[in-house]
């Protein structure tokens, strides 16, 4: 368990070590692993203070919001807890022998394992809640799986500070050395992924950098899973009902959420379509402006602002409605961005126009009528979230069914910023939201790293617990084909 | 719904009928789609004999295995249909809102939903079970996925009559149009792969082949998960205890597994490691020379076999016990070959012995003390399957956590050939057992097609029916965190 931040760490040391641990991982019980993570998240809500006061410094995100992240990470690191404990991720499977059957049926009981040492890539927008102790962490830890973070720069002495309270914490836990290790550097981050130790990535961030390691891990001579969280526009569909009924109270709504820290949120509504003709982007403008500039996490990302606005702004057919695509970098950061277009200008030019802006900006998109709108949703590349404002009484089904294709989570009457960490959540989607069918939020964010075994004619004293006669660990299992709970 | 065989199709038809099923496909309810499946089921019962004549004549395989092959696919179908209806495989998940968190929680529900098309690409040895209406494409339907199958040119009539019954009876049973098609050829199976409308594949066949096209797969604008079963070895352990007890029943049990079908099943046990110096070589030869000699496939595979045959002898330290590796094909076949080798020379080139022989041949590898097995498992790549014998009261508990990384099912006390179609199975293991943490076989093999999808704080009437209030589906769901039956 050692935090090695030199850029050219023995990476093989690490990754033989987590190698090792990945047994003792295994063969750990659920309730010894659910004790890990509340350590861990103890720990960190001890250190709050230091840890937020770090990670304003490297990221600017203001000590309000690193606090409540703070608490949403630790909370995750309990959900999982409870997840394994409660003992469904295990999926246990027995199914009696049949002698009877032609040909005769074995006795064959399957689970879950873990699958090995996990190679997590940090976000930069998330210092905690998709960092070091996030939740690719949280998650791949909770089943027995071991860890190696690849710090994201942008967060560096955070992420060496977080790696030592988290590995104190493991150690006093009792869990097994090189279950967790920290490393930096982009040297490093390409080796772990190929990298004959790791089993599974974890990855959160743009996507020419998680195409790229993507490639890497499904080039390799044996392909190893990538679940990468990569880009998303977060189109919201206002219908004319919803506009008619209450422009002013969306207005502000939306406002409120594309400027949301800095509009750095993987879900924020960067696409927003809305009827043609009704002056609702001034609306959203006039509230914008009144917004003050926010500084954002890295001298790159703020260089990056003004060049996608600027890129977008000289499409033809897309006016800047608040705001000015002309600003740079400052004390204050960066400021909100209000840009226009049609639907007809969006299905003419989609690669153009459907391009992430990271930062506080979005683009409203008019739609002449619902034909239109459903040609121009159809152009749209895969997203984390769609969502829909509508009035009751409007029939918008078919419009539904086109979100949930294009999205994981599909929002009514709200806002995609904000992600709740419990059983339901969804955070993923169709490319290049995500790379896989899982996700990264939730109960469910467990199932990326473990795989199937089933035991077949196994003496009970060699199952794993929860295959045993008698359910000793006392969860819910199916049993010849039929769900029991405990 | 057509079954187009011109090498050079309209394929681009073919998808946009099955983009335009997908619809359908996603709309229907499970008791529907339970009903298309046993249609699909019923029809091919009612066609067996001639479908069994058109198999054996393209195959070789046998009426009696044939008939066989055509119950398990009908039983297979079936069992997709009960998991269906059963309603655990839909996941569903509601969190209510808690309006008194912070920051305040919606109601989230999450429901799993087709994929959309998935491309199907037969195996040569399974001309019923692994092909038309297989594994692959009968959990496909079943999630509402519409599927297009590559046909194996192995058995390419019988692919056109199969896909005809297949074709017919979910028109009679009111499945949509597109939902189902055929195409065949290389050219085809490429583009099927890298077409836009296709969302999954699942492929069943060598590890050259399949990792062509999981390259394809990965290398789209858009990656698509590839579910791909390619080779395995499927070792097999022989303890010490276990020889010396009962070697007659292993040799007997063995040589029946290893030329079961021509030695042509995915899961043939191709190395068996006993004990040194005890003659057990000898004795699974002196039983597999009794074994007549089986036609292969097709031309390909008899022509490969010898070849396979000859590489395996040519290298040092491999002994032929049984059998001969300069036999060709004749009219007779193929017949059992038994080579036999060490732990130590496998040590020194595990690259050359660890290649998979396709036909009616194993290799006995020869261990000299616990220690020297345990490395030489540790050079294995993944299987299928792992089995162990061993004698009540030997301590095997480290060596099933081996096997338990080398394989998704291990077997105790039994060969691997045969693979139940339940609740449990497990059909997939590490790389290149297959490309994904999923399974082919089995009720759990549905989920390889569903994505999930979250509803936020929506109407009631625009949810899924599995996540409406009441439970009108009358399914497990998880409400709240805690997982409750109907």
């Amino acid at each position: 368990m050692t935090t090695n931040l030199q850029d050219r760490v023995d990476l093989t040391a690490v990754t033989r070590a987590a190698a090792n641990a990945a047994k003792a991982g295994a063969a750990s019980s659920d309730v010894e692993r659910a004790g890990w993570l509340a350590a861990v998240a103890d720990a960190l809500d001890a250190h709050v203070d230091e840890l937020v006061e770090l990670a304003d410094a490297e990221t600017r995100l203001g000590p309000v919001r690193l606090k409540g992240e703070v608490a949403r990470t630790t909370g995750q690191l309990r959900l999982f807890a409870r997840v394994i404990t409660e003992g469904s991720y295990l999926e246990a499977v027995i199914d009696h022998s049949v002698p009877s059957a032609t040909p005769p049926a074995p006795d064959l009981r399957r689970v879950l394992k873990p699958v090995g040492p996990v190679a997590v890539f940090s976000a930069s927008n998330f210092p905690f809640a998709f960092s070091v102790a996030g939740g690719d962490t949280a998650s791949a830890l909770a089943v027995g799986c071991p860890v190696i973070v690849k710090a994201h720069s942008g967060h560096l002495q955070l992420s060496i500070r977080t790696a030592e309270i988290v590995t104190q914490a493991l150690t006093d836990a009792g869990a097994p050395e090189g279950i967790f290790a920290l490393v930096s550097g982009r040297e490093n981050g390409t080796a772990l992924v190929q990298d004959p130790a790791v089993k599974a990535v974890g990855f959160t961030g743009s996507i020419p950098g998680g195409r790229a390691l993507f490639d890497l891990a499904v080039s390799r001579p044996d392909p190893i899973p990538f679940y990468g969280e990569l880009g998303s526009l977060n189109p919201v569909v206002i219908t004319e009902g919803a506009l008619s009924t209450r422009a002013a109270e969306l207005a502000e709504g939306l406002a409120a959420s594309f400027t949301l820290g800095a509009g750095q949120f993987c879900t924020k509504p960067g696409l927003v379509f809305v009827p043609a003709g009704t002056g609702f982007a001034g609306e959203v403008a006039a509230i914008a402006n009144t917004k003050p500039g926010a500084p954002m996490l890295t001298d790159r990302i703020s260089d990056a602002y003004p060049k996608g606005l600027q890129d977008l702004a000289a499409q033809a057919g897309v006016a800047v409605v608040g705001g000015t695509v002309d600003q740079y970098a400052t004390a204050d950061g960066a400021a909100a961005v209000v840009l226009s277009t049609t639907a007809e200008t969006v299905l003419e030019h989609p690669d153009a126009l459907l391009e992430e802006c990271f930062g506080p900006t979005t683009l409203l998109i008019e739609y002449r009528d619902r034909a239109e709108l459903e040609r121009a949703l159809g152009v749209l590349p895969g997203n984390l979230t769609a969502t829909v404002h509508a009035q009751p009484g409007e029939d918008v089904s078919g419009l539904v069914d086109q979100l949930s294709e294009l999205a994981g989570r599909v929002l009514f009457n709200g806002w995609p910023t904000g992600v709740a960490v419990n059983w339901a959540q969804q955070h993923g989607g169709p490319w290049p939201a995500t790379t896989s069918l899982f996700t990264s939020v939730g109960a469910t964010a467990v199932r990326r790293f473990q795989r199937p075994v089933a035991y077949q004619d196994a003496p009970q004293e060699l199952l794993h617990p929860a295959l045993r006669d008698g359910n000793p660990l006392g969860i819910p299992r199916r049993v010849d084909g039929v769900l029991a709970l405990p």
